[in-house]
């Protein structure tokens, strides 16, 4: 079995003018992801965003529910957020997960060499993967996925063109196309690693 | 094709120590509900909640994304927020479908005479149906499906007891077992409806 890594990431991402920004961290894109991550067996889930105090407030809400009253209040909670990593890039998401195969390998606890990222966009590009060939690919391999998901209207074309995989926008019967992030999250996780 | 519609409650639900309570609106759950509803076509998305405060914030919240500048910056919102519908309690959301049904047999739209309440939750009850049976009988017939969904820790007992049927809890390949309830709805709908 594969493993799987999720990346939440604020810049350089798209506004609706298809400008690139940055954007501010959502309360619930925290909390929500991370117990999607807890639930679907992700190794870590990477919030990327370049700003210090962006990256503070991060750390001040986790640690709310890591510490103390919340902590005690809430346990849940301090379980899924311990998957969580507050890091300023993508390149920095790629090193920390090549160091921690290379340790895992060291260790004898996988033979991973190689990390797939897998750009998810609203938008259909040419060179898409469907879920059950990821699924399938993920489950017969035994290699590192990275998930990597757009604030905002998404992902730069630059990331996208960058990742080893694009996944197919998701559907329902309807036309309307416009899930939050953190449902987009849920429903692809599910279908990749749900029972 | 069956009829799909959404209703989150905010009361009567259980708190964690499993006492009856009334929970708050949570403004995420507005938006992120109304989404997913958009995306797999249900005909509404009910917000239950008896306190007419919390109703007003509710209106007011939807109200910014459906008039002038937040209906101009984000129209796919507005779009969303269109199915929503705030009552006081699951009862009135019986009548308010049962009504619906009603005005579309009449007016020759639909056959649908039955709805049908399908309660959700994280624990397992003994009279569970799955998702593969659930969606068989909805593609199969042609009749009205209400996907009922706890705040808090969840659905009080009378309610589950009163629902024509249980759907299974969300499962992954991991022991943790607590989803938002954005994410508990985005799953169960693609899982229900999804393509």
């Amino acid at each position: 079995m594969s493993r799987l890594y999720i990346v939440l990431v604020h810049a350089p991402v798209y506004n609706k003018n298809m400008e690139v920004i940055t954007s501010s961290v959502t309360n619930l894109d925290i909390h929500d992801i991370a117990r999607c991550a807890a639930t679907y067996g992700a190794r870590a889930y990477y919030i990327v965003h370049p700003s210090p105090a962006q990256q503070d407030l991060t750390h001040r809400i986790m640690a709310f529910w890591q510490e103390g009253v919340g902590a005690a209040y809430n346990p849940h909670r301090n379980e899924a957020l311990a998957c969580v990593r507050v890091v300023a890039t993508l390149d920095e998401v790629r090193a920390d997960i090549a160091a921690e195969l290379s340790a895992a390998r060291a260790a004898g606890i996988t033979q991973a060499s190689r990390l797939y990222t897998v750009a998810t966009d609203a938008r259909l590009y040419p060179n898409t993967i469907d879920y059950k060939a990821l699924r399938a690919k993920m489950e017969a391999d035994d290699e590192a996925y990275a998930l990597i998901f757009g604030t905002g209207w998404g992902l730069v074309r630059e990331e996208m063109e960058r990742a080893d995989y694009i996944l197919q926008p998701i559907y329902g019967p309807s036309a309307y196309n416009h899930l939050s992030v953190r449902s987009a999250v849920a429903i692809i996780l599910d279908r990749l690693c749900g029972k």
